[in-house]
């Protein structure tokens, strides 16, 4: 998949500070956590992008997203806080993206505390659809979820292992890194009572498997990052839209409320959590 | 993946009885159960073949592989089994050998009572290799073992599902038909105290998690079939040979002993089994 050629306006002060990975300016004195917000043009990404830089005023986020078009929201907050959002292009499916933005998140923090990885898929009009029966299930999709949700996002650990490293010691936050991976309760599979929704259910299932997985090799390492699975709930984002029929109002959360929720986890998270999957609520969810 | 020229010798009775999912006679009356052991040509699926057709002097068994070459297991059982066991070519990544199958087992038997996915992926030399590292991990990997372990099984109980349900309701076995699914305690993500494994691990979870999506459907719609999940243990195959170095004796089993174990638990799944993962002691596996 290539980066589409942005077609929005983009204001020359803006432009010239949003680069296909490579920041303007290196190694800029800097205090405050360094978070990194992959699938941040829109949805829960994008507002965990706002609360971060809201929340801590000394906090640097780079954002990352596939494509910056249409995504105003993103935009916006790099006019609030040029100095302080970096915004890099990056495409789960596309590891060079990612070798070359661990690369210039290097250059120009040298460490990261922080990793959400946000960007998930779940049905796209007209190529992947959530299945309602086996029979509708069809390899295309299962890769393509796969693929997304759950290869992406620990391809994106493995590059930036070596700049979590030095973050989770310097001494910010607890004296570890955080890798958060936006998993959904519909991943689990002893918690699975309703069935369907196939490609989805199975990439989840796959991305806290491999979650734990990593999780492992961190704590065997002695190595100062922890990761861990989130359950947003069900949030009134793009994803969700078409799926929120049956969803009570007191259920659907909005994407400032269940980010609320995440980062508290996120910000008290301990060694102790190291590879568990937590609901909005904190309450751990059977694998 | 194309299935290969088999270039080993074959006798012409045995010959004429092989075919790409054609059997030479159709709808051959018939006694006793019919199974489906896929992935046949050596390891647990040959041995499954074997007991099969040893333990039950009626039942007929069909036995699926990618490839023939060397597989000399599986025509020596057909020279003892003329009759009772049938062959058919299956590819796990080429869906279309599966409705080939599907129909030429429609056609000879209409129905089937078990069906055993028992083909899987580990490592190919110089081509897959289990990681011990986060470093080591490629998206190529991961997707081909995704590709076999996962997606292949499900495809293959897509089509199948009529027959099964069939099978179900035709009065043997107590009325309902089996799917077991080969899976590995390896893939269990609660279980999971060594990581590594990458790719093993999470399509062995994305296979439970999708064996078990499949169950809830099978159940809510009152079908008579139950799916479950199998661990054979550590068995001396050529799948875990390059890994039986650190394996106590005592813990690394023949494949008649596991297939006997787990044949066993096959023969007595009850529906409230339905959607559960067993090890070959009939004890339950955590997800």
């Amino acid at each position: 998949m290539k980066f589409l050629t942005m077609r929005i306006f983009i204001p020359s002060p803006l432009r010239s500070s949003i680069h296909r990975a490579s920041f303007c300016n290196s190694a800029i004195p800097r205090e405050g956590r360094v978070s990194m917000v992959q699938g941040a043009s829109r949805g829960i990404g994008l507002e965990f992008v706002r609360q971060l830089l809201e929340k801590d005023e000394k906090g640097h986020v780079v954002a990352t997203c596939r494509n910056l078009d249409g995504s105003t929201g993103l935009l916006e907050l790099k006019r609030r806080f040029m100095e302080r959002l970096n915004i890099l292009r990056l495409d789960v499916t596309d590891e060079s993206t990612m070798e070359v933005s661990a690369k210039a998140i290097k250059e120009r923090y040298g460490t990261l505390n922080l990793l959400i990885n946000t960007a998930g898929v779940l049905s796209i009009p007209n190529v992947l659809q959530p299945e309602t029966t086996l029979t509708k299930v069809q390899k295309s999709s299962l890769l393509y979820a796969y693929e997304v949700n759950a290869v992406g996002p620990i391809l994106i650990i493995k590059h930036m292992w070596p700049l979590l490293k030095g973050g989770g010691s310097s001494g910010t936050e607890g004296d570890v890194a955080v890798v958060a991976n936006l998993s959904a309760r519909v991943g689990s599979i002893g918690d699975n009572r309703l069935g369907g929704w196939h490609s989805y259910r199975s990439s989840k299932a796959a991305l806290n498997q491999l979650t734990k997985t990593v999780s492992v090799e961190f704590a065997r390492r002695k190595d100062p990052i922890i990761c861990i699975l989130l359950h947003p709930g069900t949030v009134d984002t793009d994803l969700s839209r078409p799926f929120q029929r049956n969803v009570p109002d007191d259920k659907l959360f909005t994407a400032e409320f269940s980010v609320q929720k995440l980062l508290s986890i996120i910000d008290n998270a301990k060694s102790s959590d190291n590879g568990k999957f937590f609901a909005w609520d904190g309450q751990e969810i059977p694998w």
